[in-house]
C-alpha cells in the first residue's frame, strides 16, 4: 500500500466559507481599524480529556494542511457576503485577493497529547489568524477525539484486532470518512468505509448482512451461496435466526460440504446480538468439536472500551472486534473541547503576550509565543512530563531540571539524567506548507510507539495518573504578573 | 430569502463510494448468484427515541435525494475495487454501467417520528436497494438526531431565540454544516456557521470574540471600536475580564458615549462563561438602572436543555441563547439507531415477506411492503396514534377504527371522529427523482406545526407518554406467522 498512489482522491470542496459568522464580522472590524497586519499569535488546545482518560492521540493535521493550502473566496461567496450588508467594499476586495500568509505550527499526528498544550499554533496578519480558527478546532477536536476513543477501545481488546464499523452511525459524511482515517490511527486495524481506504489507504473489510441470509429461503442456503463465492476468506454471520440452534450448526455444515472439499479453512464467523460471553464460548466449543479450531469468532453489538473489557474479563472467546457507533461517535463523551485564543501580539519589535482571564479558573489561558518540551528518562525512554515554555526558552540537558504544579507551587521535582524533545513542528511558513504529512498507516505505528513511552498508569482507563504538564518558571512569572495587572486594574 | 438563489452551492462531491466494504461483497455475491434483478423492499426504521424523548422530528431527505440522483462510480473507482482482488470482472463492469433504478419513499423532513415506523422504504433490484444501505442510514441518522436535539432545546428556551453556535465542536465539516441545517429544521433561529447560510439560505450571525477584547489595550477601548463600527447592531461579549466589575461598566459607557449620541440602542450583551443566574440578574439590573431595559442579553456557556430550564426556572435574566457542543454533537445521546432491513422479496406475481429474527426481542423486524398511517382527532386536530399497515390496506375512516398494542394485545383502544394521512410520500420512481424537497426555512414551519398536533405529554422531556405506534391486524397476523415458522424450524 502507498499513499502516494494514483488511486487516492482528494476532498476537492472549497470549505473556506466553513467559517463562524463572527469571525468575518470581526474581520471586517479589524480591517475597518486599520489593524489588519497587527501580527497576533493564537494557541489552539484542549482543557480535559474525555472519559477522565489519562491522555489524548493527536489527529487531523492533514486535512488542516490541506484546508490552509486551499483558502480561497469565489466571486459568489464576495457575492453572498456583500448581500449580507454588513461589510465594506474594502474588506470585501481584500477577501477576494485574501492570500494566506501566517506561520503554523502543530504537534504532528500521532504523539500523545495533553491538557493546556499549544497543539497548534498560528502566528500572522491578526485578520487571517482570526479567520481559520473554526476550521482549525473543527478539524482537530473531531480527529483527535475519535483517534483518542479508538485508542482506548483497541487497548481493551489487548491485542485482537478492532475493525472500525461506524459509518451508518456517524454524525455527518465526513463523521465517517475522517472518522474511519482517525480511529486508524488510534489503533484499529481496518474500517468498514470504503471511500475512507481509496482516500487514504487504509484497509476496508466487510462480508455479510442478515440481509443476504434473509434473501434465500433458508439460511444453509445462504451460508453455502457465500462459501461458493468466497470459499478463500468466508466469514458467515450467523445470527439471522437463532446463533446456537441454527447459526452455527449450518455454518459447520457448510464448512464440511462446501469448504472442506476444496481444501478450504473457514475464516470465521460473526455475531451481531445477543449475550456474548455465553453465545461465543458456546460457539467456540461447537466449532472446536467440528474441528474448526482455527474458525475466529468475530463480534460487533453495541461495543466500547468498557464492554470489550468486561466480556474478555468474563473469558468470553473472541479473536476480533467490530466497533461501530461508540467508536464513531466517540459516545460516552462525543464532544472535544479544544479551544483557540489570542496569546500574544506583535509590537515593533517584542512580542506582547495576551491573556483571557474569566470567572472559570481553569478557562484562564496561558499567554505568550509558546512551545511544549516533552522529557524523556535516559534510562527506560519513557516520557516523564511535558513543560510548557517561552518559545526561545533552552533547556540545558546537562544540567537538573526544576519542575513544580503551577497551581500548588511547592511541589517540585527534580530532574537528572534526561533528554528532550520539542513537540510542536512547523508547518507553515509565510502561508506555504513546509511540511509533509505521513501515511495515515505510519501514523498509527508511530502513535503505537509514542504511548508506549507513557507509563502504564497513565494510559489505564480507571483514575489514570495524571500526566504533569507544568510551565516554565519564565513563564509562569509571566502568567501571574498579566493576572494581577489586570485583577489590580478593576479592583482599584 | 430564496432557496433558489444563484448565490446557493452544492455539495459537489461524489459519495458514491461512502459504502461499507460488505455492500460490495455482497453486491458482488447478488451478481455471481444471478440474483442482481431480484426485487427487494428494505425499510429504514429506529427502535428507541434518544434521551428518553417522546419523539424525533425527521430530517435529511433532501441530502438523501441528493446522493441517491447522483450514484456514479468513476474509472478510477473501478480500478481501486479492481486491485482489492474480491470482485468479478462482469461485477466491476455492473458497477462501471450502474444506473439507479429503485423507487424509495420517505417521510418528509420536518415531521415527527416514533420508533419502529419505516422512514425510508426501497424498492428494487437487491443489489441497488442493498447498495444505498450505508448513506440511506447516515444521512437520515444524523440529520433526524440533531433536528431532534434542536427541538428539545428549542423547546426549554420557551420562545426565545436559540443560535446554533457548535461548528468548532462538531463531528467533521459535515457535522457543522448538516447539523447546522437540521439545527434550523428543530427549531433554531440562526446558526454561526457561514457555509450552511451560503448553502440553505439559512441566517448566519455573529459578533465577537475574546480576542477581539483582547487586542486592544483595554476592554472599553475594544468595545468602542466595536461600537463605531457596528452601531446599528452592537452586541458586546462582556466577559474576558470580569463581567460585573469591568464587562458590564465598559459596554454602558461605550452605549453612552458612542452609541446614544448617534441617536443608536444596543442590541445586546454576551456572557460566556460564570454564574449563569447570578450574572444575567445583576447585569439586567445594571443595564435597567442605565436606561438600556431593551438590551437583550444573550448566554452561550455550555448549554442544553436542562441547562436552559434550570436557569429559567431561578429566574436568570436571558433573552437568547447561543447554544454549541451540546447541540451541534448531541451530547447526552450522540447516536441516531437507525437501522435498514430487508422486509420482502418479489416473487413472480406477489410479494413475499421476509422477517428478522433476534435473541433481542427488539431486534425483530416487522415485515412486508407497508406504509404509515398517522390518525388525527376530528375535533382537536391532535395526532391520537400511528398505524403501521401493509401498503394495500385502506382505513374506511366512516368505520370505527381498533388499535390495539402489538404485545399486550388485550390493550385495545376504539377510535371514531377521526381522519388519516399517510405519512411516506414517493420521493424517487424507477430512478427518476419525482419530489422536490422545500426550503429549510419552509420545513422548519412545517416541523412546528406538525409537532403542535402531539399532546403535550409526548412532547414533555421528564417520562413523555409513548405515543401510540400499533400494527393493523393484517400485519401483526404476518408477523407472528412468520415468527412461528422459523422457531417451529428449528425447535422440530
Amino acid at each position: 500500500m502507498n499513499n502516494k498512489s494514483h488511486f487516492n482522491v482528494k476532498d476537492e470542496r472549497n470549505l473556506t466559507m466553513l467559517v463562524d459568522f463572527y469571525e468575518l464580522t470581526m474581520g471586517n472590524g479589524y480591517f475597518d481599524k486599520g489593524l489588519k497586519d497587527k501580527i497576533a499569535y493564537f494557541d489552539m488546545f484542549f482543557r480535559r480529556i474525555p472519559d477522565e482518560g489519562g491522555y489524548c492521540i493527536m489527529a487531523g493535521v492533514e486535512q488542516l494542511i490541506h484546508y490552509l493550502s486551499n483558502l480561497k473566496f469565489t466571486d459568489n461567496d464576495i457575492e453572498y457576503l456583500r448581500n449580507k450588508n454588513t461589510f465594506s467594499e474594502e474588506f470585501l476586495d481584500y477577501l477576494k485577493n485574501f492570500e494566506f500568509t501566517c506561520d503554523v505550527w502543530a504537534v504532528p499526528e500521532g504523539n500523545p497529547v495533553f491538557p493546556n498544550e499549544p497543539l497548534v499554533t498560528v502566528r500572522g496578519p491578526v485578520i487571517q489568524a482570526q479567520f481559520v480558527e473554526t476550521m482549525i478546532l473543527l478539524t482537530i477536536n473531531h480527529q483527535t477525539l475519535i483517534a483518542t476513543k479508538a485508542h482506548r477501545i483497541c487497548s481493551a481488546a489487548d491485542g485482537r484486532p478492532v475493525m472500525e464499523f461506524g459509518s451508518r452511525r456517524a454524525q455527518g459524511y465526513d463523521g465517517a470518512i475522517y472518522g474511519a482515517r482517525a480511529a486508524i490511527i488510534g489503533g484499529c486495524n481496518s474500517t468498514a468505509c470504503t471511500l475512507s481506504d481509496r482516500m487514504f489507504n487504509i484497509p476496508a473489510v466487510g462480508t455479510m448482512a442478515h440481509s443476504w441470509v434473509q434473501l434465500y429461503d433458508t439460511e444453509f442456503e445462504a451460508f453455502k451461496a457465500w462459501a461458493e463465492i468466497y470459499p478463500d476468506d468466508c466469514v458467515l454471520l450467523i445470527d439471522t435466526y437463532n446463533v446456537i440452534k441454527s447459526g452455527i450448526p449450518n455454518a459447520i455444515k457448510v464448512f464440511d460440504e462446501i469448504l472442506k472439499p476444496l481444501g478450504k479453512r473457514p475464516l470465521g464467523v460473526r455475531i451481531d446480538s445477543g449475550d456474548i460471553t455465553y453465545l461465543t464460548k458456546k460457539c467456540r466449543s461447537m466449532l472446536d468439536e467440528a474441528g474448526y479450531e482455527d474458525c475466529s469468532i468475530v463480534i460487533s453489538n453495541s461495543l466500547d472500551e468498557h464492554i470489550i473489557k468486561d466480556v474478555l474479563d468474563q473469558g468470553a472467546c473472541i479473536d476480533s472486534f467490530g466497533v461501530g457507533e461508540r467508536l464513531i461517535t466517540a459516545k460516552s463523551e462525543p464532544v472535544f473541547g479544544g479551544v483557540y485564543k489570542l496569546v500574544a501580539l506583535e509590537g515593533n519589535s517584542d512580542i506582547i503576550p495576551k491573556i483571557k482571564i474569566s470567572e472559570n479558573d481553569e478557562k484562564i489561558t496561558n499567554p505568550g509565543f509558546k512551545k511544549i518540551v516533552r522529557i524523556f528518562d535516559k534510562s527506560s525512554h519513557k516520557a516523564l512530563a511535558d513543560l510548557i515554555t517561552l518559545r526561545d526558552e533552552k533547556i540545558n540537558e546537562d544540567e537538573p531540571l526544576i519542575l513544580f504544579n503551577p497551581v500548588h507551587t511547592w511541589k517540585r521535582k527534580k530532574i537528572t539524567n534526561y533528554y528532550t524533545k520539542d513537540l510542536q513542528v512547523q508547518i507553515f511558513e509565510n502561508g506555504k506548507c513546509v511540511y509533509e504529512s505521513p501515511s495515515v498507516l505510519e501514523i498509527k505505528e508511530f502513535a503505537k510507539n509514542e504511548t508506549n513511552k507513557l507509563w502504564p498508569e497513565v494510559l489505564r482507563f480507571e483514575n489514570p495518573h495524571t500526566y504533569y504538564v507544568d510551565l516554565s518558571q519564565n513563564l509562569w512569572s509571566l502568567k501571574q504578573s498579566l493576572l494581577h495587572k489586570y485583577t489590580d486594574s478593576y479592583e482599584s
